[in-house]
């Protein structure tokens, strides 16, 4: 008998591909989704390239919890408090929200606000699969890493583990989906077409999660890391300058990267610098890796699909490990 | 009676706004457009926005070069040779190509091939007014600074001049127009659109000009610089991560950019990140800089239209100063 | 002494547009402008690229209408009763709102509302220069045509008024910059990047402009009009389809179009199909006339630049007919 | 046992998404793809996003046409040679191009030239399963038909039956891709950006394609059909103008479309005007239909993916039909 399973937050962008990926799941029962606004409507009204005709509910966890696993795609705060109520009822759950990726509450605290469940902290596990594909297995409340953690640590993990980055930059694009669903004066398609600018310069919240993920390799370094917005739908890059001695070059920095991921399904790497398009709608991470004789730095590029590896279809990754399915299986 | 003007390789990008540029200018008369294709044709028929209706001759220096000036627009090899074909005319020349840019012939010969004209490299001015206003009124010989060293350049003078740089990284991203008029698969829209990527990866040849204007302001580290491409038509910008001690922070960061660039009429400070809308067909270069307190770094972004402070509007700026015009005429 | 003029409801796409073409204009003081939010901000703040230091001041009339002439840059509805203050105080208005632009209040009616202010109708000259450049220049109150009625009028006017309309289709396509400068889920920009779709069907309020103008010019037949939202900023095509007998084919079509608009200086004939980009920025409209021997229609397209000939700069065109300006001055 | 197949002509956009659908098909096995160039790549090499990693090999009928079946994915003249060679070994085949999709090779004639293989007309199926399931699962040569007919046929099919069309004027819009993936200076990322402008006017030659199955369908009329390049990757859309006697208007005119196409798993209805976003990588097409009391016209939308339902997984769905597989395998 499948697993059933639910969608809490299904109209935002990553809830709603979370929602089509599991409802056609060979593998999950998507019972229920949920919605804080736009109750009442089909996700299909919503976002009919989907076709999933379910109709977005209003939260009741007396209902809705009634499931084995649920994913949470609430805005960062709002996630903790619902996450919550879901593991007391023991419903196992993937958060797409940095709730519980943090695993410091004082570090939340600092970019966030005071955590509003710490306790369950101890029980996260970070969900990258290429770093913690056992712990996940037997997990109970999984954080679904940020987009650019996912697609930075990816990149810099074969350098953080041989410890060969003594400081690092991380320039990062993404597409405008990254911003949400909110109609906002940033999001309006005459703002977003024909430009690009940074933002969130220079203390962007994903920047600790970055952080954190390459302190558990081993390197502690303080990161700069600087995202913009570009005029495109899907998709991210990071382009991430190293510096540090005893890199290897050419050859042997290629095959310090294949080694690292030669078993890894969803990490392939390139020759030239990634793009994209190459990733668009995939549960596929990018990469490719240079060393600049004249300045001795690497530089690393990722390239991800910010709605699927960034966030949904890594959501389903994680639940496939959870519950014992074949890790790609539905994405 | 108003200076005689002719531009060389007209039906490029660049050519062809400059062409635009100096048919409404009220101080050049604009004689002669030439082209290395497409003769015959009106301009008007290769670029009807333009709304200029000169006709693109072959090349006849016995006609073409009895001028007061010329702009150049042939790419980087080729226009040596005419460049000094017009000099032996004693035509005034400024140069859109990177025949000139690198005071030295070994640094050319490193990036390009050996220097088809050594002899004139040492007349030719570099042509950002911002740094070399006065030598650019004197100038016989312009070489119009690369799109992303005029950016790259801007971005970093401050912080060179006061000797704050001791590493950077220069990241750039840039409009599809900065590839050319070349039909390629690279300029293909399906390419294109909804991408990013990074390219001449770790070796783009704008970097020794970076590094030479750097160097002439004190700053000798060497650069390590990565320009993407972006789905966009016209626009680039440089994110500028500075490593060095001793900077100020906050206001007094800001203060520095502002007396440094006082009385420069084409150069804008912005608080927030600059973004390539904002300089969309002008002529001006738009900066704006950070300190991030966690790392120590300055962030500097520096936003132009590549094609026009980039490429076609600095040009007039510079035959605007070395024929005593107002800086600003015609742009 | 120049004329002082001010322009009312400046913080939208348009309003801002005009204000930007007059606040260069060599003829026109540019006294005041005013927003019904965004109030206390400069207009550099909002629209950085159109570097206009101005101050947008909260509306107060017994400041703000002591001015030769203004410009209402306010929604249907909203505008008509501001015009009429504005009128009362003798104020020369260009009204860029649909609120005069139909002169039978039970045709206004049926489309908008009951009219709020029928009086003024009588007064009010439709502001297409092409048709009405007489009575323009001693018009007190000009209504600024739409977009859409702007391009399909020029575009049919020639063929209409020699009586060859018996029927017209007229598909349109518009930039996202003619959604307005509302944050929604309309103009967000994951709605609109590649995709393509129709609106207002099949009832768009353009569409007793368009009869209205037709009707003029001896064209009585109801017209189907469709608009449909493209993924671009600015710009704007309509594709006319007309059947009709005894219309010209090849070079006497031309011909009559050529004939038609010989004195115009901002419409110009194209031999192929005109693009958006031909007239971005600019205050022309740009059209091309194609017989079908096959069915005998006649296809006419025109484009334009939604918010410079279909709005703002048609508003200063006009602004210059009202004072003896050349038409043409600061567009 | 599986059937074997070849795709022929795999580098292009639609030959190359062939190849990744059938690829990943469960009951088919692709054996060969072949190319006119590039080959030696790897798929892999031109479109990492496919994820494909076979070689194209240069033609060899000898070793290539040992299979059950083959696509052809030819520029349109050379697709019927191949073709031919193809049928005389007794290959079942679905062709992408042109040369079979009219049935008279008169009309063939005066749209292209003169028929390469008029022998083979009578033994080929035009390939719409929703007009002729029956006949494609018996046929040994499909003519897959063109993405414009393709929607605009399904968008007019009911009203066709129903002899309610007197006259129909169809404005399609389509995104680059449908250009092909030759550079041109027409598909160069800085000429479809922020534009749109129509082609192939006043004669595509799509035209008598979508005349020849409406007349199949009892509607004689002749059309005016007229396509316009938009800035976007991959959609078209349809806007059909239908002037006629006798339509239903309202529930009744949405219901003789939702009774035509109930059992149709691949044409979806529509309240509102269906976007291209809306069947981005599929092979649905969404129709709506509108009835415009004011003119008695009908409006009828059809958005498809030119690459998908137009042209790739149209020719899957026609080999699934073929082979007697379910009919949206592998699609």
């Amino acid at each position: 008998m499948p697993e059933s399973v639910a969608v809490f937050g299904a109209a935002g962008f990553t809830g709603a591909l979370t929602t089509k990926l599991l409802y056609s799941h060979p593998s999950f029962e998507l019972r229920w989704i949920t919605a804080r606004s736009d109750t009442g409507l089909s996700l299909h009204d919503l976002y009919p390239h989907h076709r999933v005709p379910l109709v977005l509910e209003e939260l009741n966890l007396d209902v809705h919890a009634d499931v084995d696993a649920a994913v949470v795609a609430y805005p960062h705060g709002a996630a903790a408090e619902l996450v919550a109520e879901l593991r007391e009822r023991e419903v196992r759950v993937v958060d797409l929200s940095a709730d519980f990726r943090l695993r410091d509450p004082q570090v939340y605290a600092e970019w966030y606000r005071n955590h509003p469940a710490p306790a369950l902290l101890e029980q996260a596990v970070y969900g990258l699969p290429e770093r913690y594909r056992e712990q996940i297995q037997d997990a109970d409340l999984v954080a679904n890493p940020g987009c650019y953690p996912t697609a930075a640590v990816l990149a810099l993990a074969p350098l953080a583990s041989e410890g060969l980055i003594e400081d690092v930059v991380i320039d990062a694009k993404s597409g405008a989906s990254g911003a949400g669903r909110a109609a906002t004066p940033k999001t309006h398609f005459v703002t977003v077409d024909e430009n690009v600018s940074a933002y969130g310069v220079p203390r962007h919240r994903h920047t600790p999660e970055i952080e954190q993920e390459l302190n558990a390799l081993g390197c502690g370094v303080p990161v700069t890391f600087t995202p913009h917005l570009l005029p495109l739908d899907q998709g991210e890059l990071v382009s991430c300058y190293v510096t540090g001695e005893g890199s290897p070059s050419g050859a042997g920095l290629y095959q310090l990267y294949a080694d690292f991921y030669a078993d890894e399904p969803f990490v392939e790497l390139s020759d030239g610098p990634p793009g994209v398009r190459d990733v668009r709608e995939t549960n596929f991470c990018r990469i490719s890796v240079h060393h600049d004789q004249r300045t001795g730095r690497v530089i690393a590029f990722a390239a991800l699909d910010n709605l699927w590896k960034g966030a949904a279809s890594q959501a389903v990754q994680n639940l496939n490990l959870m519950f014992g399915r074949p890790e790609g299986e539905g994405i």
